[in-house]
Parts: C-alpha cells; structure tokens; sequence
C-alpha cells in the first residue's frame, strides 16, 4: 500500500505573551519560530500593552496567526480559578480583551483571527452554557464569523456556532485521551505526556490518521485541525520544537487553522 | 452695533466613563444629554469593559464624539500622580488603552474621534518631551490623523502636530485665567469658580467673543474649539446644564469638534 | 404583666471603610458615630492604608469595635462573585488581611476585636466546608479565641468553634425572616425592608423579645447578640442612626459584643 | 604586622519573597539557606499572603532576620518607576504593608526586625526629604525604634534617626564604588561586577578592611554592618552563595544586624 497521496495540514498553536510589566511566564521569541497560531494573553490572566504588542510585531513578521486568549480578570490566580461572574459582566470583560488585542494587532499590521478561551473560563464552558454565550456574544460583536477554538463537544463550540463562529476543535500533544475522546483528567496518572520524542511521534500519528490511541488501548477518531502544544511549563519550548520537527519531517504541511476573519 | 451675522459653533467636552466594577464616579447618564463630545476612562485611571461599552452605546444613540481619555496605569491614585514611565512603556500603555475603546466603540456602532490625556499625564506633557512623544506616537499607529486635546502652548499640542495629528486646544468653563492666558493655579484664590450662572454666562462669552477676561482684568484672546466642563465635582452636571442651555439660549451651535478620523 | 427588668445589651454592626485610593462607597464618619462595631474592609473587597488608618482611628477615639472584613480578592466585583480559590491560598488571603489591619490598629492604639467574612465568601462558607476552614485557620492563627460573626447554623460558625473562636450569630436590621430562621432571599418581594421607622421599631422589638415576626406571621426565636444595618446603600446612615434612637429611646445598652481578644 | 584578633561579624541581606500568585521572581527557598536577613516583599511591587507567609516560616526555622521590603505600589512596574504620591498617602501605604507583614511573621513565631525601602522608593528618598520622612513615620509608628537598611549620607537615614530608629547602611557586593563612597551609575561601564569569584573576593576585603577599592584606584572606607546581594538577577544564587563560602572560609561570623525590635 502507498501512503496518503492528499496533502495533510495541519495548525500548531500555543499559549504565549503571559507576561505583564517585569513579569514572565513564556519564552514568546523561541515559540513564535515553531507555532502557527500564536493564542496570546490580552490582560486577562496576564497580558499587557507591550506583550500584546512585542507579540503582535512578531506574529506578523512570521506569518503566525493571532488568537485572543480571554480569560476571568485574575492576574493573581493566572486565570485558573472559576469565577461566578454575570453573564453580562462576563461579556463585557472578554469585548474588552478582545478589543485590546485587535487594536494592537491592527496597529502592527495584523489582525485577531480566532479566539480561545484561557483555563478556567475554558473549563468552565464546556458545561456553563450561561457564561459560553457571554463569550460567544463578545466575539460576534467585534469579530463576526471568526474562528473559535474549544474542546470537541462543548456546549461552548455548539453555542459559538450558534452565534455564526467557526467552532474548531483542537487536540492536545501531551495529554492522554480516554475512550470517548475526552480527556484523561491530570489527578490520574499517565494523564501528561513528558517525552518530547514520544510526543512527536504521537503527534504525527494523530495529524496523519485522524485518531489517537486511547490510554485504554483503542484507536479513538479525531478531528485534527489544530494542536495544541503547552507555553509556560519547563520544556515547553523543547516540546513544541520536537512535535514541529516531526510534523515537518513527516511532509505534513504546518499552517494557520484560522486568518484574519474574512480571509 | 449688531450682533456678528457668521454662525458660531463650539463643542462642549466632559470626562466621563469613570468607574469600574462596581464604583462609579460620574453621573454617565446625564453628562450623555448635555455634552458633545464625551472624554471616555479607558482603564488607566478608571474605566472597564462594562463602562466602556455602556457610554459608547449610548453616545452613538445621542450623536456625541468619543475621545480616549487615556492614562497613567493607576486606579487608585485616580491618574492624578505622576509616574516616570519609561517611555517606550507609556506608548504600550496609551496603544492598549487606544485600543480597548476603539474595539468596543466599533462593536456599538461608533468610532473613537479624538484622544485626551488625563490628570497628571496630561499635566506632565504640557513640558515632559519623552512623554509626550510616546503619546503621540501611540494615538498616531492606532488613530493616524485624529484629533488631540490640550492646552495651547503645551509640547504635547506640539509634538502632536509633528505626528500628523490635529491638535485642538481647549479651554475650561470653570477655570481663571492669567494674563498670558495660561490658567491660575489650583492652589491659588480665585482659581475655580463655582457659580453656575456666571460659570455659564462667561463660557458664552469666550465662545462668542474669543477671548476671556484674565483674573487681573484684561481681555485675553483664546482659540476656542471645545470648551471643557467638569465631570466628577459635585455639581458637575448643573454646571454643565447650565452652560449648555446658556450656549443654546445664545444661538450657539454646539456640535462636536471631532468625528470619527477622516470624516 | 410587667416588662422584664433585667439589662438588655446588643451591639450594633455595620460595613464600612468601603473605599481606597479617591473611590468611597460608605460615610464612614457618620456610621462610627451611631454603630458599636465596625466590620472595616481590609484590602479584598475595599480598604487600603488610608481607609484602614482613618476608621481605626476615629473607632478608637469612639470606643467603636474594630472587626477585619475579609473578602476575596476581587476589587472589582466588591467581593460579591465567588471565587474558586484553593483553600490554602484563601487562607495565607485571609490571614494578609487580618494582619494588614491589625497591624494598623494597634498603630493608632486599639485591636482588631472579632472578623466577620464579607459577601460571597460570607456567603459561600454557610455551606462550603474547606473555604470555612481555611478563614478559621487565619483568623485562629493570628487572633485565637477571638469572636467570629456568622449566620446561625452555618458551617462557618461551627468550624469557627471547632479552631477555638467564639461564635456570634447576628441578625439583620432590615431583612425579612422565615418561619425556619433563615432569610429570605433578596429575589423574593418583601426580603428587603426599606423604612427606617418600621426597621427600627423592628429591631427594639427583637432585641427586647428575643424574637422576630417572620414573613409568615409566626415568631420566631433569635439569639440577639449584634444587629447588621447596611453601610453601603442610599439611606444607609438614616437606616442606621433611626435603629440606633429607638435603640436608645427604649433603654437598651448598645454596646460592642466583643472587646480586642483577651478582653 | 598581624591580621586583626578582633572578632569580625557581618550580615548579608538579600531581596526576597519577590512574587505573588502564579509569578515569581526569587529562588527563595535557596537564598535563605545563604542569607542572614531577607528582605520580604509585602504587597508594594512583589508579595501576596502566600509569598510572606513561606518566606517568614523558613525564616523562622534558619533563624534568618526578617525586613520589611517596603516600595510604591506598583506591581507591573515592580517598584521601579518613581511615582509622586503624597506624603501622608505614602505613609499610609508603607504602614499597610509594614503592618501585613508584621502580622504573618508573628503569625508564624517571628518577627519584623527592620525596613529596607525598594527599588524607585529607595533611591528617591536619599533625597526627597518628604517621601522620606512620610517613611520614617510609618515605621516609627508600628516598629518604634526598628533598624533601617539605607545608603549612607542619604536623607533617608538621617530622617530615619530623627524618628528615633537605627538606621544603618549597607554595601553593595556587585556594584562598583566612586571615590566619594557613592556607586557607579549603572549606565557606566564597570558599574555592576558579575564574575562570582571576584565578587566574594571583594566582600570579604571589604567586611574585614572596612574599605573598599573604588573604580579610581583608592581606598575608600565603608561602614560594614550589612552586605546587599542581589536575589532577582541570573544568577543571583550563585553569587550570593560564593560570597557566603568566602566569608566562611575567612572566619568572618556571618549574622543578622537585627533581631525584632527590642531584641
């Protein structure tokens, strides 16, 4: 048998610009040269003024796709911590993230293609259908059909869909899938991935095949437009590099998942 | 002799939009009904996406400008401290306050029109070269060609107009003035007036005389494009009232003094 | 009949020092001159060292009882969203602020006295066991044995006991009861009463009896120990000082309910 | 001629606890297993309840001295930028953080035993007499009669004794002296020493000459109660811990200058 003769695709995003002031979580430099979608920080959990633009600059320098990652208003908590905010509330605060990357993207020359929520926002509208629409809600306001990355089955891509978003659903290089395609959670053990080689081979596996072997055993399918590849923990950068080695040695095409919204 | 036949027209500015959460400053509301041109808190000093988005949406129903009202970083102090910033930092940081209000303007329909610095940041820039410049240059990445506040004389008026962009200067309703046409200071008698009546009955003729009468009693002549009412004192929307049905009484077209750039 | 001759004292409660930097929420002069014990936000919700400084001392020149209002960290939402913070951390929050404010009030020569939580987080310990813990862990680590305000039959007050403090239910000026004890909720008509002749008659009557006419018409028994008026609406200081005069006019001590630990 | 018999003593003090949240700055867990006195951040440019509380209980247990590392409050600018806040602002806001502090490490069974003022803070009251006296009040008022860590000859230590407190300066391991005993501007090249060999060399010249070489050739003499090295820069372990070997292995007792007040 020959291999596949269509080309496969495939995007690489990851968290980045998680810094404000003297502060610094990510290698933003050394990810920017590896990812195609760039999911940054627009003052949420963390992001200022010139993250967002140093970011920015670098983004559209090398052809990188601009993500906003909103997030609750807690620098402290890094985003990780559900907050019980209104709905409306909620709306407007992600408006204002939203807002503020897009400017300082329009400012470099570039623009917002797609958003994805940050940590426990994200968590939370996987089920909180309340808060999924107030997301939903401010990226239609500012960004009208743009794409939205989330987890396959969340009640947030089914109301962003809802809203005229473009759900994309995104996999995760070093997380281990149960059966039913969801996650295995991180109190389990085998649940992280750590070996970069092991990662990148799972990666490639999953981009060509269209499915992950489950912690279980089985082959679960998968929709594999973007994967996602992890920012601010040690060897981060490490990873990312290993899974886009492999992806380019593999012939698989590494690109953007999203554009600026109308592209 | 008769009065002169030209139409005369002003605008009537005032800041607004200060609050965040659930602490509020100004009376929003009214000031919308009163004033032309609304000088909006972008989150230096105060303001978040909730007011942000509530003064936009109700300015573009009533037809009134929205001007940035941009800001040192600091909620607490109100921006009335000065903070020697960096400035290429100050530029990130006015970009990003550019920025959140012009997303949230275009997301209701309307545009920002005109930036004003605010409180010490404004002070500073009358002299501070650095600081001005890193303002300018922001306003003119995100807004090139918009309009500016400030005060006539000011470097910041100046170093605007080297980064194409329009400066108008205003002058205050409830302000004395010295002879040279620079303001008394604050900390000297007689500096701030506090009559309606007469607050209203001066602004009416420094519009249609184009010149105001110093504290030491000479006509000082003044461009007058947009006259500044205060927006956070107690009393602040009767003063405004006041000098707005003065300047209607008076057959004084009062409309805004900026658009949306390039209209 | 005749009425009962023996002494009858409560203490009178209310939020204040509602402020920091130039935002205000309360009137904090005016309160410390009609209650007898002030709940002074510490730095979650409001308070920085100026409102801190100013409260505990006018308290002290008063002879008003200073309680550390401990809240979230959530300026913004006034404290009043829940916050999924991990309880260690709610813990090392809640001891800052217990520390913060007792450091000032020693340094204008007076004593944080009891700590009673402030909204969500007040709300959420009714109920949430490990978030209740991780307030009486603070609070026995830097005042042990001191008094704790509480909803009767709450979680909070009976971890409170079982860290050694000393529980104090209190009652609320202008909240209507159900038949079981428990409020009704704000959503429902009639929760929240409004005229301050009625409220005060309300609470002499419940102070004297030692019960309170519910919603339903039975009376229902209450332990009396401190009545809460609220600080931070319109009306606040005339709900107050009207509780406060029927209070006096009817012969009743008021009298704050707990001293500086050790008293 | 012989060495010294005289016991030579010396403390060596770092910044520390230079975090908050999800962010960090310092290896503190490393450095206090170095250092005689730590400098805490609490809650100005660095510092939460967590980071306070870790720092004072392996404090404790290392018998290290605890100083409170008071700055403007300024996070994302960590302390760095001057900022023209009002004096009796400024006291208050050093209070607040003198008091959180004070409260978590009795909490823990220590201790403030000093005050060292940070980054922008410390360098504008070597002249800025009013930031220096509003300081020196604070500290006066919760910690009467506490050591203060300053600059030699600056305002702030003349001040600081004025208000009854000991103030006592301190030398810097890695920075370059000029012939009047002041540093080299960090803008000039020389300014900061970075190879650790040299750098430990140097201390122990310098704790047991009572002289430094200055970058002009002669011999200038320092007071030497206290050595600063440094706790945020790459690197920063490595340095601290030749120069703590150095001093060892010179017979040099290494302890901390203050104990708690009244010690």
């Amino acid at each position: 048998m020959t291999a596949p003769t269509t080309a496969v695709t495939v995007d690489l995003n990851a968290d980045l610009g998680e810094g404000f002031g003297s502060w610094r979580m990510t290698d933003d430099d050394a990810l920017l040269s590896i990812v195609t979608s760039a999911n940054v920080a627009c003052g949420g959990h963390a992001g200022d003024g010139s993250t967002m633009r140093a970011v920015c600059r670098t983004a559209a320098e090398r052809g990188v796709a601009i993500g906003a990652h909103v997030s609750y208003a807690d620098r402290a908590g890094f985003g990780r911590r559900f907050v019980d905010i209104a709905p409306a509330e909620l709306e407007d605060l992600v408006l204002w993230q939203l807002a503020s990357l897009d400017g300082i993207a329009r400012a470099q020359g570039t623009q917002v293609g797609y958003c994805k929520p940050h940590g426990a926002l994200n968590t939370a509208i996987v089920q909180h259908e309340a808060q999924a629409v107030a997301v939903a809600r401010a990226v239609a306001a500012l960004l009208p059909g743009a794409a939205v990355l989330g987890l396959a089955g969340s009640v947030w891509l089914r109301v962003a869909a809802e809203h005229g978003l473009r759900p994309v659903s995104e996999v995760f290089a070093d997380r281990a899938y149960r059966g039913d395609g969801t996650l295995v959670p991180r109190s389990q053990p085998g649940a992280v991935l750590d070996d970069p080689a092991q990662i990148a081979e799972r990666v490639v596996s999953m981009v060509r095949s269209g499915a992950v072997r489950a912690i279980t055993g089985e082959l679960v399918p998968l929709t594999v437009e973007s994967v996602c590849v992890h920012g601010d923990s040690p060897g981060a950068v490490t990873v990312a590099a290993a899974v886009r080695a492999a992806l380019d040695a593999a012939g698989v095409t590494v690109r953007p998942f999203a554009g600026p919204p109308g592209t």
